[in-house]
């Protein structure tokens, strides 16, 4: 509900009755979207052969690292590439063969099965930004993440009537050493949210204790049997697969959990500059990552990633919401559909230092190339600052407001006889009005995606009531939502089973902070 | 040229050459966008004919009214419609017949040749807000406008790059009267700026008053042989032509000027709350509209207008950016693709109060929109605030400066082996980086669009510079331009032939401010 509705409907009932109003807001969230629109294409089939046949001569002829990985290379060998020092090349075709086990769509379970969510087909899983070391809001400026930011943020995800995702990294807790921080991430996704969430992957060791809790909040034999993580394998770009992710990848493969595949590109840094070169590189690096997870355990579910930006050539700052890096997701995007994989992308990308107006136009380019693109899941839905620096509580809010958007866009256009309102136009007529006729009398509810968080209001009435910006307004919004903000059930027993792995895994080595 | 660029090359040169080199800013101006990406489409071909064939029942069964115009009615009915009253019945068919003689794509001239535009087609042209009665700006805060308020818009739509046209009534200048004022705005578009611009529509008189005065600037013979101005005719929404649009129209289409036939919607009050009833009406409306106008001049240039906003059931006021506004936006450029005719949407548009994060993520959904819809002529492309009851200094520039991302993303996608950069991919090779290599050196000025009024750079440095925030940024870009503008040349004897008519049509008539 909006902070204005439910000041209105306050004004009637008592403190009791708005309280649990308000509390309500936790309980309504929104089911991921199933796309009813078509996605934006922007490569003919010529383009896409070419750029297909090209990601294949990359792989054969230039080939793709995996770094101080012996075992890879040895798997790699086995399945049929060249492999000469640690450059793998994969002959024409052999990558293309392999992912062929990868579903193309599963099921990512929550611990609250009405919140588990179908990845990949024509669905859009959104999921909240990861991995900013600062967070910011107005009133502390820009800090060092902590731990309590971050159940902050995973607390706000959780209320969101749009996010149908807890995320990973929503921040850094930099306050908790590096080893042992992603135990209390987990157990933040775990118990403050029933949200599906994404597992560690800083080291393999890490993406085990992320599958062992797993273990213990779904239960062991359901973890073997389902997908209760997605997790994030960045690749290095051009064509690097560094032991530490690969680690992580081989550990959640082999216990059938979700990897990301994605190649992590700065356009002009870690890609060429033009857009028909960055899809090659990053088909490339795709199929030789899908690949390698399908070797390790055919069947397992892959993402078709692409994190993409593009770069100020004055500054060598990487900038965001820009028209380069959306033709290259739209492209990403109908690579990934040919290959039957889901496609994530996009996010709530800026380059901008506070959640101005710059902020909100590179983030809406963002969002909307995200939906119209076929992105099935996309992490940094909401949050995101200063090119992924900092995770805003502000824009958090704001962000997550303008999901609402997309979830109207992608119903699309019914045609049904009701929708065709004959009647209704019979009705009004030339010169009437639709406000009272019975078409819209039956409709008004639903009929207009809504902001919770914008002023709607006559410029007086929102004069009187201080003028406040888009930013003051979030400012409320998220202190309105912590203050209310109720903790999810959770059998104690699992409660406490959890909380005893993560005292035991933090005795056992001491801190570090590097 | 960027601020900054100007700032950074003033340094090391003099002053005259800094300058000179500012005043070249009034000289780069983008050539009209020529798309090379396809129309994003949400209806498929059953809906498409759903709406058509429902479109000419609301024109047979119910009618549209054209009011106070005796002699309308008279050509309705030697054109073979059924003309009961005011309610003009239009056989199935027959106005869609009536609108074949209408082009599919016409030329705009400017009376600068390099700026004329070509609406229809694949085109986009962008001309900035139309009508509002106040303006806004940091230092003076919201006032009426006045006309020192226009001068400086057509000054600033001159001197912005990715704008082609001067629009018309960029904001109303209300300290003239009100029977005078078209006079001085069209005296402004015509002298102030060299960029293509529209008639007025406030009375059949003053559109008179237009065509005349372009019969000065362009001479007679060009006017009655070309189309030298756009001009807005609304429609009473629901079906009602009224007596002084029409009588524009009249004058507009019999002057071979081109008339942009635009319903105007809030979604659930002028316009069923369905996406598909909207469409069905804004189609009938637009059908008997194109027709009229081509019953007053077969060939005359018209334009599939729709201008569509939702609204807040709540508050009643009408909402922007919204996405039921954009499918109804999609699903009309659809429908004007089908009749031939050049389509007339989209905009800066948004509700907030202030140019902040709300007035950026609705206004970058519009703009995005536009462009994906196929939108050949988009009024309002920067400045709209409020609703369109605000022209906002600082969000003109800001909006000005996005609608570059509209023209490098309808580029589109080359796959010629330099794009393809295969080269520079075996060059750089595994782990290495791409800034420095021959195909990045080669393209990386023109490789990525670069917003000229955003902050690209590093925290530091902008916390340093005052952390300004895009509004701010956009105050000092106002200033700038305005200071460095230089009117361009005008032959003195049309000059003083332009004086003279608006002194003695003044002279006239005593003021009005009715």
């Amino acid at each position: 509900m909006s902070e204005a509705r439910a000041r209105r409907r306050g004004r009637g009932g008592g403190g009791a009755a708005r309280r649990a109003e308000r509390g309500a807001v936790s309980f309504e969230t929104a089911k991921y979207i199933e796309r009813n629109i078509p996605n934006f294409e922007v490569l003919n089939e010529e383009a896409l052969e070419t750029i297909e046949y090209n990601a294949e001569t990359v792989l054969e002829e230039i080939g793709v690292n995996f770094v101080d990985n012996p075992a890879a290379l040895e798997r790699w060998k086995a399945a049929g590439a060249d492999v000469r020092g640690e450059r793998v090349h994969i002959p024409r075709g052999l990558a293309r063969e392999l992912i062929k086990t990868a579903p193309s769509q599963f099921t990512q379970h929550a611990r609250n099965p009405a919140r588990s969510v179908e990845i990949g087909g024509r669905n859009l899983v959104l999921a909240p930004v990861y991995g900013p070391p600062f967070v910011r809001d107005a009133r502390g400026g820009r800090r060092y993440a902590t731990m309590d930011d971050f159940n902050k943020f995973v607390k706000l995800a959780y209320m969101s009537k749009w996010l149908h995702h807890s995320g990973g990294t929503v921040c850094e807790p930099t306050d908790i050493p590096v080893n042992k921080r992603h135990l209390d991430m987990l157990m933040a996704h775990m118990t403050l949210s029933d949200k599906p969430f994404m597992g560690s992957v800083t080291e393999p060791s890490r993406a085990q204790d992320s599958v062992d809790m797993c273990g213990l909040l779904f239960g062991e034999d359901f973890v073997q049997n389902n997908t209760v993580m997605t997790s994030l394998t960045n690749i290095n770009s051009p064509m690097t697969f560094d032991d530490v992710m690969m680690g992580s990848l081989e550990v959640y493969a082999a216990n059938n959990q979700a990897c990301i595949i994605s190649p992590f590109i700065v356009g002009g840094a870690m890609a060429p500059v033009s857009v028909a070169g960055t899809l090659t590189q990053v088909l490339a690096e795709v199929l030789a990552g899908v690949a390698y997870s399908q070797i390790v355990r055919p069947g397992a579910p892959a993402i078709f990633g692409a994190f993409v930006s593009s770069i100020d050539m004055n500054s060598g700052a990487p900038t965001f919401g820009t028209p380069e890096a959306s033709l290259v997701t739209y492209g990403a995007g109908q690579l990934a559909r040919r290959l039957n994989l889901p496609f994530r992308s996009s996010g709530s990308f800026c380059g901008s230092k506070l959640p101005d107006a710059q902020a909100a136009y590179e983030t809406a380019n963002s969002l909307n190339m995200g939906l119209l693109s076929g992105v099935n899941f996309m992490l940094h839905a909401c949050g995101w600052l200063e090119g992924g620096l900092v995770a805003d509580f502000e824009k958090f809010v704001m962000d997550a407001d303008q999901l609402g958007t997309l979830h109207a866009m992608a119903r699309g256009v019914s045609v049904d006889s009701d929708a065709q309102a004959m009647d209704a136009i019979r009705e009004v007529g030339p010169g009437g009005h639709y406000l009272g006729c019975a078409h819209t009398q039956a409709h008004f509810k639903s009929a207009f995606w809504k902001s919770d968080l914008f002023d709607y209001k006559p410029f007086e009435t929102w004069e009187e009531e201080g003028a406040r910006d888009t930013y003051q307004l979030a400012t409320n919004r998220v202190d309105q939502l912590l203050a209310t903000y109720e903790q999810p059930a959770l059998d104690p027993a699992i409660h406490e089973a959890l909380t005893a792995y993560v005292a035991q895994k933090k005795e056992a080595m001491p801190d570090a902070f590097m």
